[in-house]
């Protein structure tokens, strides 16, 4: 799986790229998995105007169909799940069974929209006037634009890609620019699905590239609508620049959550839960536990059965059997995370 | 209040009754506290007729025209709440708060028949056929029978026919044989919002009578949904007459209430909980408490704090302040009451 | 094709049948294709029991999981929508398009009951007590029996099986007596998905029989919901039988109806309308248009149309391409079809 | 009506200002009709604590009774329907009937909003787990602002506050700076009917002024949730201090509204529709008809019908029975309006 081979990024229903040829890594052994050349500002335009043409396209088929057409990218994904599961793997260095957890969530959310394309029901709402009533129909948007962050490169786009496409949306998307691997196996895998029908690959558009694409998208008067994935402080830029525009916004931002454990827990099911919480995708989900409040009374009690547990936690190469922990995702994040266990210390060692 | 006049049912937007003269007594002392005309069948049949007629008025009057109707009944029954609760505690013979809190159900239904008066939304759903698209509209079905008993004369109506009403149906009620006199407050109250809007007041069509015109609807075409509340034993009836001619049933029928008490339950609360349940409207309601179900750790302790409480019961005139049990409704009720009591007894003598 | 081997029901999880032999026909030329062993009652109550066992499996797993049964269910079925479509059209007798057209309507069913599962939402109601609410959950009713007429073999079936399922619910199945081949091939195909999950095949019931089966469903108390699909005449029977237990029902019934062309009409628009809606199925729908009212000014020139296009239906071998008619289902329909052209041919005489 | 005294606005359940003191004036003859004090800096940070104070006690109160207290302000409003009518058209300047009409639109809201109380459901939603189920329940956010625009300012405040109130939020409420009698005469009632019923009538806190309380709402960490009606500039701004802070924004903007009329258009009809469009309200509504698109056919007809009726309509005072077009409600507003006129003038000049 180490031997990938130079990638390029898909746009205009066609595969290439001329922008900056950028390394992926694998995060557990530093050693580069691929090279990838990613979206230069020209192929953007190219990409997104490909999309936006294709938008004519899609709009225009009935809901139903559309839903049809997710059932089989549902399909295509499940029949590589082990193997985008392994990628996942490889390329974000989450354990395995996390890597196929995830690829399933993005194939339940092909389901659930296989569903809710004949569910898209506008109303019929009844008037003061007589003979006269109100109806509400539901049109799509065109084109929804979706930026994604590294730590669920799959679920995330599912969740809003699956949706936008049965209510008739074209998408755009940009993955993270540490999973480019994950972002080109995705897109030929949909794409395949749109040759296979007869459909412009185009309707689902993705780019490999940066903070560059990304403030693009935001800036694009032809992109309604912007799911941003990611970090509080980029998230309230691109709503800044969306909102100027009149755009609307969907943000999944970052966490700062706390267990409270109080004197009648259950210890050993609390014990659990917060060693999920917090060691779980090494501690990269926006819904990590960050802290914990612990009642005085089982407070030693439930920290030495915590420091056990944690004893127990195999850390090791992701995709080996066994792992619970793997590596964080980049060389940055295992520096700051350093960084802030040495904060920690002085801390400790300034209230003693 | 004991001077009631001969009082007559209303039809036809006119107040009249050419059936049997019977009499209303006071369940409390078994005075009589009016003599009531029944409907004859012939009646029956001319009120129906003009409740029919005035269903083409009815519907065609925008929906949240007809809630602004039902907002104006509201407000008239919320005008008379004191005068309506007593008359409910009179003939009725439940305690005052509790003919006070029925009268308040009823008034509480019409404000939210007024919201629902602009909800009555129907659904543009998505085809599979290009620029095809299928509405679903909700059409009132015309005249809506409602067939209530005599432990919630009001509540029962208002569930019933406040929806009803601005949904575009007319209503014909037949209200208990022994509580005529609230079926004539109430029509009389109703009947004047609608007069005063200058509509027909047969849209709300009033019977008092007994099983003859409760038979009477269960057999009417012109009656495409029946409502009945009672015994099990006649709304079976009703529903095998009602759907013999392809018709719709709405049942509230006996029930057969348990409370489960476990060792770990707070046993003041459950035994008050219990008291209230069984001793409520003299325990003549659908939901009363008819079986206890006590964990053997605490059956003695709950039993002996249960009869303390229910020692604390104040039993007397319903209309009188601090009294907690009324009488039951009839003398047969009574009678059947004492009998119960009887086989236990001797149920009692058996088992040990 | 017309080598089936002696086929038997299928019940207890397993295949079996001790009541009478049958044959079904090809109602294309009435040659014999098979010969079926119906269920005897001592099958039914084996079932049945069987079935009501598997309602305690069933119910406890969650809906997502039931969604993903079924979703194998359409996947099952979708690998054989050539053959069932065959299966249709040579044991029902509808040409072949629309044999397959049927078999994906339940496929249809299947993915949308699929998006169904994560919907299946209870509600939480605010109160007017403060620190309270009212919760309302969905739960499965258990078995639910579904019975279904000899027209749309699969497509009923789907209609209820589906929701039945994903809502958590058995289903105990009838088909028509007269298509045993295709209640035979369908459960076949459902309980193989059940037995690849580990579960028993016994959640999806089914029996080969006439009214004797049909009456048993509708009198067993273990089946609170039958759907019964069929004349209006037995419905009218199971309706009473269902709710003389207090059992619900689903009746889809006969109709009768009719199109209205009026003087500003497309005709012909109107006329191929007309067309599909009065041959299509054989005119063996219950949506098939059985009268005409034409306005006076376009009555003469919309018959000629008519007549002209009347003439150019090919009828014949409904599994041969191009035939646009096939068979009646039966010869009792054929008789019953040739004496109400005589007795219309009758009318004309005496109505000039 | 010209004898309004000097007005101060409402804050901390009191009544009060330290603000500028304005001048309010009738549109109609440029006379003042009242002094107000505006609200200070100083005043905002007392009222909108006193808000947020209040929102304790309102969030905690249950749902329907919150509709309760909206029934009664509904109930206030009705009874002052023809003195709040004529107050708006003192103040905003538009006609009588239109005055009327806008606060029967707020009286409606409360109807609607009361109904609305007893339905605010949250959802249980089945999970994949086995016995566990997800719960989603509605919380009140605090406190919403509400700051609406010159031209509707008793329906804007309806539709927000309403529907604010019955989910358990208060309200901080800038009308425009030149209703300032309004804001005030609405605030009267509101508090009111919060006072009969014991509860600080802060819920409901308004404040006069201008752009720097509009401001401090935009930016006040304490207000999750604004909703601007205005101009598409001013909204630009709000949305954008709002969502800097996270907080959520609903915008009623401008609008710029053109009317198609085709060939086979039934003309007359739509020459009153224009003209209904484009003269109510003074064309002074984001719905009013700015642009028409004819199609060349019946381009002269039309026009010649429209100057036609144009000519009929009576300018004037608008609280005079019979007036249709009443007075731009500012001097800017009129001045604004004349430069169009030059404008257009100068191009048709140029375009010839």
């Amino acid at each position: 799986m180490a031997s990938f081979a130079r990638q390029e990024h898909q746009f205009l229903g066609a595969w290439g790229g001329s922008g900056p040829v950028v390394t992926t890594t694998n995060p557990s052994n530093n050693e580069v998995i691929a090279e990838v050349v990613e979206a230069s500002m020209d192929d953007y335009e190219k990409g997104m105007s490909a999309c936006f043409d294709a938008a004519k396209t899609w709009m225009a088929i009935p809901a139903p169909k559309r839903g049809e057409i997710v059932r089989q990218i549902g399909d295509a994904l499940r029949a590589k799940l082990h193997h985008l599961g392994r990628l996942l793997s490889l390329e974000m260095g989450k354990i395995l069974p996390e890597g196929i957890g995830e690829v399933q969530e993005i194939i339940d959310m092909c389901d659930y929209a296989v569903g809710l394309s004949r569910q898209l029901n506008g109303s019929i709402i009844p008037s003061e006037r007589p003979n006269h009533m109100m109806m509400e129909v539901w049109n799509p948007l065109g084109v929804v634009g979706v930026i994604t962050a590294f730590n669920f490169p799959c679920a995330v786009l599912g969740w809003n890609a699956c949706i936008a496409l049965v209510c008739g949306n074209c998408v755009v998307w940009k993955g993270a620019p540490t999973t480019p691997l994950i972002t080109i196996a995705m897109t030929k895998i949909v794409a395949s699905v749109f040759e296979k029908n007869n459909l412009p690959s185009a309707i689902f558009t993705a780019f490999c590239g940066g903070a560059e694409i990304g403030q693009a998208i935001a800036l694009d008067t032809r992109i309604p609508l912007v799911s941003f994935t990611g970090s509080t402080k980029v998230g309230q830029m691109v709503q800044q620049q969306v909102s100027a525009r009149f755009g609307k916004c969907l943000l999944e931002l970052s966490g700062n959550n706390a267990i409270i454990v109080m004197d009648d827990a259950d210890i050993p099911l609390a014990v659990r839960s917060v060693l999920f919480a917090a060691v779980g995708t090494a501690g990269q989900r926006c819904t990590t536990c960050r802290r914990l409040l612990l009642h005085e009374s089982i407070y030693q009690t439930f920290l030495d059965q915590l420091v056990e547990v944690y004893k127990q936690v195999r850390i090791g190469d992701p995709m080996e059997k066994g792992t619970l922990l793997g590596p964080l995702h980049t060389t940055a994040s295992k520096e700051s995370f350093l960084k802030g266990i040495q904060n920690i210390r002085s801390q400790e060692e300034k209230s003693f």
